[in-house]
């Protein structure tokens, strides 16, 4: 898969819809992946998005302790992966061999790409004040990766239940009527 | 469309994997529609989902005074209007009227519901504090409803650019191997 960089302020293409995506973390030689449901974009520029992480996952100190991580976007080929994953703990299982899964280094983080994803956003802690209330982690994208092709990816959302809604079509026939500055 | 009382913990079955929803709200007389696409379950008990609103929107200002709103899950079918309420300002159109909308009373809250929508999940304000730091507005749903069918709708994923992924179809065929406490 052939990645370009990808402007850090439009990486909303791939978070607004609301796919589910994997976060990976590196702390004291130890790295891990999470899946993570939970989470919007709450800024262009500087290009912030907020995660919801729960303090039982094996990630949440890593990623706090750290303060980087990377938000992964994997595709349905990967569906069967991501149930993996989800369903297992950092604690006793080194997910990136037990699940065949590539650890690329970052340009700007020290948190590990996973290389099978369609788009890897490095991440650094932009706001841990909301930690403590929320469980809500604040993180700037400082450098986004994404495969060339396909344009539109093929992404999981999950519903709760075990339940996945597979993307379907990108269609631009809406977009008769919108303001440019509305976009 | 019949309509049924929905759990305000499982809000998320419609919420997380992102679609485009329209957010009604109500102040002195007059009511609004806006759309969002920014937003995020952030606790199941109480139902809470952080939202973005910007300064900018008419919305804002009557949300945050009213300490209200509705938030409306549309369909495919309701495209074309969700755009034109994206691209339209409550200053000037009485979006209900303009775009042939139906407002019904809510159970809880004064802002109305879309009766055209598939699900209307009526929302007060939990959170002011974060407001003027990151226009995160935390809204606790207090009342849902949903409609008995189609179980899984399809909603409208928004990408920026005037692009929309439609939901595609949801599968079961991945819930094998997930654990209970992880659903």
């Amino acid at each position: 898969m052939k990645k370009k960089d990808f402007p850090v302020e439009n990486v909303r293409r791939f978070i607004e819809p609301g796919p589910i995506v994997l976060v990976s973390s590196s702390y004291k030689g130890e790295h891990n992946i999470m899946t993570m449901g939970w989470h919007m974009i709450m800024e262009f520029v500087p290009s912030l998005i907020g995660c919801y992480i729960w303090t039982e996952n094996h990630s949440f100190d890593m990623i706090k302790k750290s303060g980087e991580c990377v938000i992964n976007v994997p595709t349905v080929d990967m569906a069967s992966t991501v149930v993996k994953i989800g369903n297992s703990s950092g604690r006793d299982t080194d997910k990136f061999e037990a699940y065949n899964l590539t650890a690329e280094k970052g340009k700007k983080v020290k948190a590990p790409l996973i290389k099978e994803c369609y788009a890897n956003f490095e991440c650094k802690l932009y706001d841990k004040s909301l930690i403590n209330k929320y469980n809500l982690f604040v993180f700037e994208v400082v450098k986004a990766h994404v495969a060339t092709t396909p344009k539109f990816p093929q992404t999981i959302h999950y519903r709760g239940d075990g339940l996945f809604m597979i993307a379907g079509p990108t269609t631009s026939k809406f977009k008769k009527g919108f303001k440019p500055e509305m976009l």
